[in-house]
């Protein structure tokens, strides 16, 4: 019998929670497994011997259901790559030393790309050690959805909600005064516009918003972009822009940098304005009406209030599925999402060579995005919708949400 | 047999249909009154003739309570004074001529400051002109929480609560990585800070933001605040900070007005950064560890979904009582919630002179905000928990809510 552990790295979302849920059930019910231990933040927290029982403080269902409910990572997280062991084992033996520690035979890293990165590596050293008692499984997560080989990554669909909803009210907000108006909203996303063109599903009621939408992954005109307003503007008194905060111009550069680089004049050192921002002063001076930029910000990954449910049963799904998978003896793989029938939409869980997926990043498919670059198909819409179905009863108490604290 | 006529003003809310909402039902039930009118874009839409008849369109309980969820102003709003009646009648006889025209013998205004100067000028006029078939009645409504005489202002209670359950979620999303940071969330509220105060409540079931808390009742001096955040920090690797956008410096400029004149060289026109950028830049150049600024922006008034249960009952009551005030044949009042009990906590609604309200702002008491200026008080919490009580169902339909649209 080993003892399993399990850490999060890399970006909160609001259900990376659900996957630790789900190993930590999967591991609890196995006789296979003696303790369930899990890691603050991270790899750092192996590296410094931060390990906390969770056998005992996971152990009701009651406390797993409010842990579902929690946003961000109950065990704290970290932005820490491993240096590469063919270059020095240094990182690597200290790690192997804590897996010995603490008897561990089962590793799951619920994560983003960074953190495959993590499994890639430790798995690789691993087996190039011939250490073969220690099983090593990513769970994916990253509300960005730009992990290969999934279909999609857990707490993307309850971020795509979050946007969902929040454009649709803001639709109601922006329309109530007769004057001209824009209104420019950012949504997380630096390489891959996912998230952004969620945002289209803010009018599947019959809300308004958004009435343009740029992804990341074509490059931003600004003449284009001030024709493409002009034109909603002809038609309408009020619109909605939804905008990755990863827009790039032809050469490459994000758009904000030059702004940025007028700013520094001014300040000394780099304002950190966004895309939003940008564009906000940009249609100030062109077009000259009221104008308001508006970052979605963290909620878009911690509002967990409003998750999807199907995001939510998806990763603790797949938390079980990587949990009981290291346990059978699988090991240097990711746990992938399969779309396995669009109607009604299915899904089934395996398992990808973790080389496949780390470093790498999975980005709009052009046939996506509409052809003038402003919007998204109908495709992109059919492929959302299924991830932000269904609300979850969420706990309150004096009027607002309850969350686990682990430590 | 008279006709009832109701029209939205200012800044939208998550409650202010709700209120609408109280309007139209005790309306509809009444025998004295004929159709119910409402006017788009507030006294705007009285002025061109843009009357909707709701008679029919909000006549069944199901879609009443779709407008209750729904946020913003359905009949949409506008941002207009009367000019003064001694000065020019031009404005009033046109209302008066409309009222005539659709045989308006009951208008009830749901607004905030510069709505209840419009029902103060407006029924003032009446008066003078001893026009006494036309009833005139104001019914709260702002987020801010300003208007004099009322205990607090329907659409608050909603917007309390998000701003809460926001901040509970923030504290989870801060707190993931080892390293120092900062967050600093930038609340509305430019005259009155009772918003940004009840960030406090975030704090009720053991999440750990907000750390220390600026209202702009009191001056803001940057190197005691820059002492409370070194003293935070010495005692926790991250921390949490809520400010009012209206933040102001002991000579009573807004504190964002330096950072817009420097900026203004750059760019040839102001950029509007708010006072969490305006902090951001400081800490980042005085602490120099990783700082963040959010800005709740204009979902503290629309997210609907995390709608104040109690918020949203007083306001469909508090519009159903001024609707009955106003058939009762009273005229040029407001109607005020009363808190009549605090444990449990009841409320009662009666009546005030619109002469009293009107161009009054209600600031947060100084004794609700602590000796050092940086947090609340036990009394402010103990005023506004009443306030944030109760979730309600929200009807969700392709996995975003639903919202009404009245045109």
């Amino acid at each position: 019998m080993k003892n399993l552990l399990v850490a999060q790295s890399g970006g909160p979302s609001v259900a990376i929670n659900a996957t630790l849920a789900g190993v930590v059930e999967k591991a609890m019910t196995n006789q296979n497994v003696g303790k369930i231990y899990g890691a603050k933040n991270g790899i750092m927290g192996i590296l410094t011997d931060k390990l906390i029982d969770l056998t005992e403080a996971l152990a009701d269902p009651e406390t797993l259901q409010l842990l579902c409910q929690t946003p961000s990572s109950a065990l704290g997280s970290c932005r820490m790559k491993l240096s590469d062991w063919e270059e020095s084992t240094f990182e690597y033996d200290k790690i192997l030393g804590i897996f010995r520690k603490y008897d561990i035979g089962y590793f799951v890293y619920i994560g983003g790309n960074d953190s495959m990165d993590t499994v890639h590596k430790l798995a690789g050293f691993c087996e190039r050690m011939h250490v073969d008692d220690v099983k090593i499984i990513g769970a994916p997560k990253t509300i960005d959805n730009d992990l290969m080989e999934t279909d999609h990554c857990p707490g993307f669909g309850s971020a795509a909600k979050y946007v969902a909803a929040t454009m649709s009210e803001i639709a109601c907000d922006c329309n109530v005064y007769a004057q001209p108006s824009i209104t420019i909203v950012e949504i997380m996303g630096r390489d891959a516009g996912w998230l952004t063109a969620s945002s289209a599903l803010g009018r599947l009621n019959g809300d308004s918003a958004p009435d343009l939408i740029y992804l990341c992954e074509r490059p931003f005109l600004v003449d284009r972009f001030l024709e493409d307003v002009r034109e909603k503007m002809a038609q309408k008194h009020s619109i909605v822009i939804a905008v990755s905060e990863g827009l790039r111009n032809e050469e490459g550069d994000y758009v904000t940098d030059s702004l940025q680089n007028r700013a520094a004049d001014a300040f000394g050192h780099k304002i950190l304005a966004g895309a939003a921002r940008y564009l906000e002063e940009i249609l100030r001076f062109e077009i000259g009406c009221k104008v308001r930029s508006i970052e979605l910000n963290v909620m878009q990954r911690c509002a967990s209030h409003v998750a999807s449910a199907s995001d939510i049963y998806e990763s603790r799904l797949i938390g079980a599925a990587a949990a009981d998978y290291a346990i059978s003896g699988g090991t240097g793989k990711m746990a992938c999402i399969r779309r396995t029938s669009e109607q009604p939409y299915r899904f089934g869980i395996d398992f990808v060579d973790i080389g496949q997926i780390a470093n790498h990043v999975k980005t709009v498919p052009d046939t996506w995005i509409n052809e003038a670059g402003n919007d998204v198909t109908e495709e992109m819409l059919t492929y959302l919708l299924p991830l932000i179905q269904g609300e979850l009863p969420c706990t309150y108490k004096n009027g607002v949400p309850v969350h686990l604290h682990l430590y």
